[in-house]
């Protein structure tokens, strides 16, 4: 069995995520540690709880960091819905999470399968740069670092030059980025470019019929509605899914290495993740850019999970 | 007769641009200013007056601010050679400038033209912010303001984030596209896509045999060296002709209006030009971002105007 | 006569100031330049106007520039007024200023008065930067630059960093810092220690009957109430006529000489005058920094010259 | 008893406050906890294990951040000699600090006596960060948090605008003082003003003859000459020991209550503890400022502790 631990801030597409990883048979999700970004951070904890419970997993899910290292947190219910989950009606209240601090989990679950072990991001780096300041030596003891986040080449989603994850909390990002982790990151272009559902492409996998189909559909009704409208996208895209389908299949995602460094300013100045592709700042490569996908593996995966 | 006024900051490539501008039957330059940036100001005027001499033009020569606004100068020798001409030993001394200083020349020139004018910048924007701080109106006089200048997409040529000329003096370039100058800009990427000329495509130009055509292969020879050792080029690649072409025929690039701004911070938040394709920032679109290039027509024109 | 040229976004202070100046047998003004501050350039026009009728006198009023060389213009009618003079219905229009830029008058009047000439500068530092852009040779031909802006030590009354007339154009105040200018600076701690009036102090100036003595107090309406209700001072103070005093008399003021840097970030990082004390930076001293002032000489003065 | 938990980077005047706390019979010192600031952490370590170790006390050491949380770590040897003690050849190596990370050490100290528990922290806040990052809620469960740290008025030691540990990692200060924890601040302007020691006035102590009065002289040797040199006092100053006195004696320091805002910026703009003391800024008050200290009482303080 393959060890995946995943860090979220779980709303809609995050939840589609968690669907891949917890219905794959030979992969064991150790634990979901929840962090504050799409929606707050208890919101997030009830919506990775109910997804794990509609997935009859009984992985456990733990709270995290309520806001940023050094910022105020910045949600996104105008993308997700209120509840971050589309506001299609779901009971998504009154569970429990496990006891403990993401932090803590997050190093002991990597300390414990150290070097066998593979760390899922999908949300604000909080958590895992939380982890990281109290316990460098963290990084050396993770398999690989899938990251959605950033940028890899082209337009940020919050400012043309910032992704939402990273420019939630620029600071974690940074500590993440230079902790010596081994990164793969899947920035907001690889999901724009081969990640993207129109209204055909999401009902042939709503028609699955299965609950999960549905649900992973239903719940990107406010995705949908604000990508088409204020991005110019065809349908909904699904950055945190197409991150953890690289996670599960190598195949899924091509990557470059590069330098990757993380400007923590203000304006369009926050959050940009830098991709020296002409090595023009001399500094060590240090990240595994994704620089293109496989639409159809990914879509096949995302169908079977949830047949 | 179209009338031009081109402010440049002379090394190897503008000076090919300026061939391309002096040598145009139909084009009148009213006047050349210069700008410290590639070279140090008294070396581009040099440059310049030199070319303006090898063309055979009458056009006035001024000399403008030797520092950007607010920061150090930072030249580019180690790219367009010592005398930022390739070093091939041509007479670069000696030349005197007409009297009066370039942000001047440009006001009266601009005022006296209203309406009828074409400004090309080839360098750092320091004389033409410091004309548009003097007479803000002046923005509304030029026809057409097309700048080599920035990235519209992809990567910068001193940082991954920024091009040469707006890192130089950001300050000054923010200055100018908040003015409400009609801007074209012409970014790296049109250059390194649409004007690189790998050994035998110089040499097909070398090959006309004139004086002219000689000279703007061979002053590139720093510039070659540099381009394919640091930035992975096959030969050179000319910015400023590819503009000066954009400004000559208007066929030569395809352009898109968006929003540009400059950041004005430091190491990798240095010199930014922003491009909000997808109008995240909610911003006025100010800038007519060139997006493609005709490099035939491009080739044809530089051809011609050695011949 | 000595010779003085007087920049100023008048406002109530500025005005006691220019009365201060004007009134000096042995003094010719050249020149008044009006840059935005205070209030906008057209209102800080026509208060100059005004104030130099009131004093008989016939200097020539220049208009300068209407906002700061990067940033927007912040102005502070809630401390003078809306009309910058306390709101006491004074007939503040309909003169006109002399033809001409501020930027370009301050090049010629201390270019035919080099060595000789003695800038007074009573607001933000826009218009002599912009002469030391157009014209940097010029600091040289200064015989002294007093300012009054920026903090000596202690307290800003804009944010706890800074002082008005730097905090808006913290740009412009960094180029005139580090221009060459023969700077003596006063600052906001030497007119809150030694050139505060309180009512009783107010109304012995009042009581000296002339026209200028009422003008002088009455004018102060709105920045007494301002400064009793925001500074905790006792009543009004006369930042800008001390500062004039200073450069009118020697002996109004002592200084000691120290390196000084403007910094130019954001919120509480912009626009301090970083007084350099204890020499910790290194850097080659730059100002002569106010460190103490004889309030009765001061004091003296301003009662004879509206007397 | 009264409990405190100490922060230290330790150096020649964090052991002297050292020194302080552990001889005082009614103070009970919960525990050590080192960080990275005047030295490397493993020096800071085994300073702090020798100082102990020299008061006979059991008190337990513990290893914290050996780099702040966001930049590189800047040290101060040329402050406090090689081995941050003077380079007096003390046997500073080869003692074990207790087992724990300093952020879980002060977390549980801190919950564990809830309520009655004095902070005093000497050094870089980056263990305070750290554990407050990892648990908000502890800053209501200090009672009072002592700092060394920032300028109350007037000049830093780093810049001119910053004092050493504040500098060294702004961020972590930022986090700190906006968490709410009831923190006293002493700064350097306190130990320049009260707390420095000519020769004469070491001697005093030093002729107390004790092993340990010699010790606290002793190792202020770099220190000494670095104050005299550099900052132009009349002889070392100890800023750790007034601040340790302030927190064992309430008599030893006034203060007066502001709003205390940290920058995070660079060059002149890094670490600056911005004091609010006209309330221009609107923000609640959140530290209270020591603003005068009573000298006597503090050499009274300190010859009793070594003698």
């Amino acid at each position: 069995m393959r060890k995946f631990i995943i860090d979220t801030d779980t709303a809609s597409d995050d939840a589609v995520a968690l669907v891949l990883a917890l219905r794959q048979p030979d992969i064991d999700v150790k634990a979901i540690t929840v962090v504050a970004g799409n929606v707050p951070l208890a919101q997030g904890l009830q919506n990775a709880l109910y997804t794990a419970e509609l997935c009859d997993a009984s992985v456990p899910v733990y709270a995290g960091c309520a806001k940023p290292l050094l910022r105020e947190l910045e949600t996104a219910e105008a993308v997700h819905g209120e509840d971050g989950m589309g506001d299609i009606g779901l009971p998504l209240c009154g569970r429990e999470p496990a006891p403990g601090h993401a932090a803590d989990v997050l190093r002991q679950a990597i300390k414990s399968n150290a070097g066998d072990i593979t760390l899922v991001t999908l949300g604000p780096l909080t958590n895992v740069a939380l982890a990281l300041l109290r316990e460098p030596e963290l990084a050396a003891k993770v398999s690989r670092c899938f990251i959605m986040g950033g940028i890899g080449t082209g337009h940020g989603n919050v400012t043309p030059t910032a992704e939402f994850n990273i420019w939630v909390d620029p600071e974690a990002a940074k500590i993440v980025y230079e902790s010596g982790l081994p990164i793969s990151m899947v920035g907001w272009d690889i999901s724009w470019q081969y990640a993207t559902f129109d209204a055909d492409q999401a009902d042939e996998i709503r028609r699955i019929g299965t609950p999960l189909a549905e649900f992973v559909i239903d719940i990107q009704k406010t995705l949908t509605e604000f990508s088409m409208r204020e991005n110019a996208l065809a349908g909904f895209d699904l950055p945190d899914p197409i991150t953890m389908a690289a996670a599960i299949d190598p195949s899924v995602c091509r990557y470059k290495r590069y330098r990757v460094d993380v400007t923590t300013g203000e304006g369009l100045a926050r959050g940009i993740t830098v991709v020296d592709r002409l090595a023009v700042t001399g500094r060590e490569p240090n990240v595994d850019v994704a620089v293109s996908a496989d639409r159809q593996a990914f879509v096949k995966l995302l169908k079977r999970s949830v047949s």
